[in-house]
């Protein structure tokens, strides 16, 4: 929640983002950004957030290299509240079962529920409760990685906090940033959210069994997530009957071979 | 997105919110709160953002008054990307048609989709778009609120950019907090979420029609829903069928005509 994380912080938004805004040229809109100054603007709040995401990145690099020396595959798995993350979670590791062996740190305002699904199905899980805070970031996961036993994993899962907006600009050190969306949210969650969708690695259709029930355009989606997520490879999966995981279970374990890189 | 915004002030989160933790009692769990010092700390991120809330609510009581004035009933409408809101505002508007006339002032990252959607239906729509904010304002709102003829309305909607964390926080102005849980969603939104839905005033199931496809628990949403959102009246709904839209209309049309509080 915003009082104590800093989401407050909105009285200078910034002036184009990484992704250009898309919009009907005939009718009016508002621009966030003609907000007018005061407390908490411009002056205040840029040093604190630079040197805040300066920390993160720091300590994001430091789990990447701890996570590198445990020969660990680190997803960041982000997704909209409810878009099926800790289903599919328990799918991957059933899918990979015999040949990769699976950990979960999973964040949540509130609860520990999906730690305790994912350990009641066998999967060591840490749960990270953020109280009001809308994203995980790196020294978060580096001291729940500490309560997990990272020598006996081949992968490490860290499911985030529902959202499709904050944790967008926090690294955890993770090799692949992992976005799912459910076909039951429609197909323009893309362009409405650019910079998460922009910065994924893979992109996830899930629940495609109710794809029909929920007149889904797969067509449309697919067009939505290959125009904002370019470099993302795209799996379409449905974790309850099955279908897909298999080849997503493929290309993880392909992924974990390949060499990692330098930069 | 937090670069921008200030959700990366997450380095002392709020010891204890508006709404008790659950976890469970025999697993180990990581609580944000147990993050270090460090730039962004304490003394000065909470200066900062208790000017930028309690600007935020002077500003939103001038949006009640003005509101008021105008003889609106005004709704800030709440939910996880994909929950269905702008269909649930053009079903809205079509169950009050001759009754009670309707526009709406819309949030996104990105994109003038949905305003361009309700405007096509006849419904008098503004797009704020906030660029990387992850939630709207008072003064987002009150600057969109001046593009439209409000004297030629009776409800005005607005609608919040997606996301379960980063709005609750925020007054707009509102006379009902309305938030959406999607049946696709899953039943423990509530207890993952609570600082929302806590301050609900209204709290509606969605994709009703959906819900057997979803194996959808409504007991136990419910039960979830009435344990969180304590005061809140709630209504299930299919937009898409229009079941329980009547229902939900005459609800509207009689906090219209009630008297508003005075405190």
């Amino acid at each position: 929640m915003c009082t104590e994380c800093g989401c407050g912080l909105s009285g200078e938004p910034a002036q184009g983002g990484r992704q250009s805004m898309v919009h009907g040229p005939e009718h009016p809109h508002v621009h966030s950004s003609e907000a007018g100054t005061g407390p908490g603007s411009h002056s205040q709040v840029v040093p604190v957030q630079r040197a805040l995401l300066e920390k993160n990145q720091r300590l994001a690099e430091r789990n990447r290299g701890f996570f590198r020396a445990k020969n660990l595959l680190v997803l960041n798995i982000m997704s909209a509240p409810g878009s099926g993350k800790t289903t599919f979670i328990e799918a991957t590791a059933q899918a990979l079962a015999g040949r990769a062996r699976l950990g979960v740190i999973v964040g949540d305002l509130a609860t520990d529920n999906d730690a305790a699904r994912l350990r009641a199905a066998g999967i060591p899980a840490i749960q990270v409760s953020t109280g009001t805070v809308c994203h995980l970031d790196a020294a978060m996961v580096s001291r729940a990685a500490q309560q997990l036993d990272l020598d006996s994993l081949d992968l490490l899962c860290i499911e985030n906090v529902g959202n499709l907006v904050c944790p967008a600009d926090f690294d955890l050190g993770e090799d692949l940033r992992v976005v799912l969306m459910s076909v039951t949210e429609g197909e323009d969650k893309p362009l409405k959210y650019p910079p998460l969708f922009h910065s994924a690695h893979v992109a996830v259709l899930t629940k495609c069994d109710l794809a029909a029930a929920a007149g889904f355009n797969r067509d449309l989606a697919l067009a939505n997530l290959r125009r904002i997520s370019h470099h993302a490879r795209i799996f379409e999966v449905s974790a309850r009957t099955g279908d897909g995981m298999a080849a997503w279970a493929e290309y993880l374990l392909r992924v974990r071979q390949a060499p990692k890189p330098d930069d």
